[in-house]
């Protein structure tokens, strides 16, 4: 039997990869030009595809770029006039935020206790943008969209919010309209190899660009923009990943499909590990845990990980502070059901 | 018959793709974390298998970037302390500049004529980079490694070199040596799908970086330098890409076979062309043109291309001020020979 990466970074893939390249091989899309209209037919289907699987509005513009982290500075180099407030309780949140400082831009860093929800009382007014991360993938939690509601009517008029989304998009519901500045990378919920990042923005985040008239990068956010709406993209694009996004999505089943089928898994996840005394959420408040990366305390997370190994399981290591007393276990949709129910009859009988 | 790309752009990958993607699949590697020690294992691979199949030298550090145009930001951003001079006969090189010249760099500019060697007779001193493009893919010219010595030689003390190798690197045999600062993708003659880049940079490249000791964008250079010595990357890298550099490489000739193979078609088809009255060279000095961009100047390109698709054969598009009256074809190691001799029979007989 092969092993199973439970791993909450690049984690296991759709099985169905293999097959799909076969299929892009065939059709020649891996050898055709990123400014002919193959590539620009591609692009929109993808895109269409995208929207339609996980309700992006209309009026959303969705761009390709490299990775997650890469918007994180899209953002500050672009974006963002003067300050911004990054509302964070884990590792990226943070890293995030120094990422911001380093480019020049003031931060003002509203930490919060991973077992507290997002304190949405403390918008400070200097902000031009209001930095959320929708899953914190070192420690498992999630801003639930509800706070992120509370967070979009409590902003005052000049703030737009952008929000990582990296462990989220493509697992659970977003409601899109929450926020200007989306982004995620396509080998966590999406399920695909590494190497392709997903940045989807509001008018009203277009508007700022626009304002800002930032044209200096590499990854400028308005060279972004309007590559995106010919179908372009300034660079030479990863339109294998983009491909396998199109076909994986256009075989999967619809978002709220998805979303419900994580969270039953969580549920039944939940049920085991208050039957069992060796392990324990590390949040204990269920409302505030990510349905896709969950994040178990126990003394020795080596042993345990060293007991997973002979099962074929490789169980994610605890991040930052979290290192030495807990494992990760990726939740994420490409992940079977048999091997999610087989990892939780063996969690059941430890 | 399925259509081929002679694009010189995104063109025909290597047809054992899809069976060494499943490969990858089968091992788990696509679902590794990319901080694991598997990550490391196969990013370590890859590059000493590009070191010894392209002699890169042991003291060069090779470091696995997105795309050749990031590598365009990275040497202004944290490589040049003020001037950056620029070589160049064609589009790409100009772009080049230019995205040096929107990132606050004083920039000299050095055009010269596609059908003239570079004017190695023109360097500044008031600059700290010489910047060369080795293939201009828009124009199909080639700086010789004999005119890049002499570029070399003739430098001042404070002086380094930055080559552009998109379309070079993987195709003719190029002499790490004289330069500091190297760059390529890995679709043009690496034969891979899109969406990994290669920088390779020499000891005196990463004394700069230490002196200048830029540290604050995504893609500082000593961020990148570091992460590279440890087998890792700051952000998630493609690793799929990373599997298929290596293994297409360890199952490929060495340079020297393939510089030879492309130079023998090149040759093969040079004496075609002179024997046929409807085509000709953009250059006329066999010695300026690149083996691997082939670009032919011809009255009516459109038609052309028409009756190459008729033979289920794409060409590429003229580039910029050729893009009226030629045509190019590119001559990457991936392209089988038995398509490039169809191509050919079927030029001789226009």
């Amino acid at each position: 039997m092969k092993q199973t990466s439970f791993y909450p970074g690049p984690s296991t893939i759709h099985p169905s990869i293999p097959s799909l390249v076969k299929d892009a091989y065939d059709t020649g899309i891996l050898s055709v030009n990123h400014r002919s209209s193959d590539f620009m037919e591609l692009s929109f289907a993808a895109k269409s595809q995208l929207r339609s699987q996980l309700n992006v509005p209309d009026e959303y513009d969705v761009i390709f770029i490299s990775s997650a982290t890469e918007a994180w500075e899209i953002l500050p180099q672009s974006l963002t006039s003067k300050t911004s407030q990054h509302f964070f309780n884990g590792a990226f949140g943070l890293k995030w935020a120094y990422t911001t400082e380093n480019l020049g831009v003031e931060v003002i860093k509203s930490p919060f206790d991973a077992n507290e929800s997002l304190p949405t009382d403390q918008i400070n007014s200097l902000a031009d943008w209001l930095c959320v991360t929708a899953c914190e993938t070192s420690n498992g939690t999630m801003v639930d969209q509800n706070v992120l509601q509370e967070l979009f009517s409590r902003r005052l008029p000049h703030q737009l919010i952008a929000v990582d989304a990296t462990s989220a998009l493509g697992g659970v519901i977003l409601n899109f309209q929450l926020a200007d500045y989306w982004f995620a990378s396509c080998q966590k919920c999406l399920g695909l190899p590494a190497g392709l990042g997903l940045l989807i923005v509001s008018p009203a985040a277009i508007e700022r660009g626009l304002l800002l008239g930032e044209r200096s990068h590499y990854n400028s956010f308005l060279k972004l923009v309007e590559n995106a709406r010919k179908e372009q993209t300034h660079y030479t694009p990863n339109v294998l990943n983009i491909y396998l996004l199109w076909r994986t999505l256009a075989s999967g089943p619809s978002i709220e499909v998805t979303d419900r089928r994580l969270r039953d898994r969580m549920a039944r996840l939940n049920s085991i590990i208050q039957s069992n005394g060796a392990l324990d959420w590390l949040v204990s408040d269920a409302y505030l845990r990510s349905p896709t990366v969950i994040t178990l305390k126990i003394s020795d997370p080596m042993e345990l990980k060293e007991r997973a190994l002979t099962q074929k399981m490789i169980l994610g290591n605890g991040y930052g502070e979290w290192k030495e007393n807990t494992v990760r276990i990726a939740n994420f949709p490409a992940m079977g059901d048999i091997q999610f129910q087989i990892f939780m009859e063996w969690i059941s009988n430890l």
